[in-house]
């Protein structure tokens, strides 16, 4: 086996409640390691795709932030229920989750338009 | 600004010694994160350039391990020495450090050329 077809990264960063900017733990991030190790035994993606939690990717307001390389999509506001349309949409099939896409815009920006309805604070 | 130039991902895996694999961060895998974020800085990469510390990239005899997407290159017995040299031909001038890359055939593979050089149990 080569390389991984897909590398999945998932944030779980936990900062204090006191902290400025929210956390993606505190949106239940946590789980989303799990549902895609699930989501991709389940796709027969089993050894083709790696899904690894890590600590802040730095775009905090958009959480629980995930990243899928080497396509490098970024995905916002993912809960476990989302898991499985990603996994088979876009790990299988290449069709990236377009309702839950951040575009390039949103990334490392100090504002931007899905800011308020992601915003967890 | 938008999405990251480049995303470098440090193993940081810490095993108990009597595991049956190596542990990157027992390689000083520990010491890469801030040598990146200096040698980053210092090539004027701030903010097009991430690096995340994460649990175990299934790589563990090459370790420790560094992976750059999405160029999805491979990096294997990385020490903090070699980190300037990663980040001013790789990520600055897209020249991938051969002496220490690992061969798509030496991922997720049970043996390879490189083992017996770079096992450190």
């Amino acid at each position: 086996m080569a390389k991984f077809k897909h590398h999945v990264f998932i944030c779980i960063n936990e900062r204090d409640e006191s902290a400025s900017r929210p956390s993606c733990s505190g949106d239940g991030s946590g789980r989303l390691k799990s549902a895609f190790k699930d989501a991709v035994k389940e796709a027969g993606l089993k050894g083709q795709v790696r899904a690894n939690e890590l600590g802040c990717l730095d775009q905090c307001e958009h959480g629980p932030v995930v990243v899928v390389y080497p396509d490098a999509v970024w995905y916002g506001a993912v809960s476990a229920k989302d898991v499985e349309e990603i996994v088979n949409e876009h790990l299988l099939h290449g069709r990236p989750v377009e309702r839950l896409r951040l575009a390039d815009t949103c990334l490392n920006t100090e504002s931007c338009p899905h800011k308020p309805m992601l915003k967890r604070m």
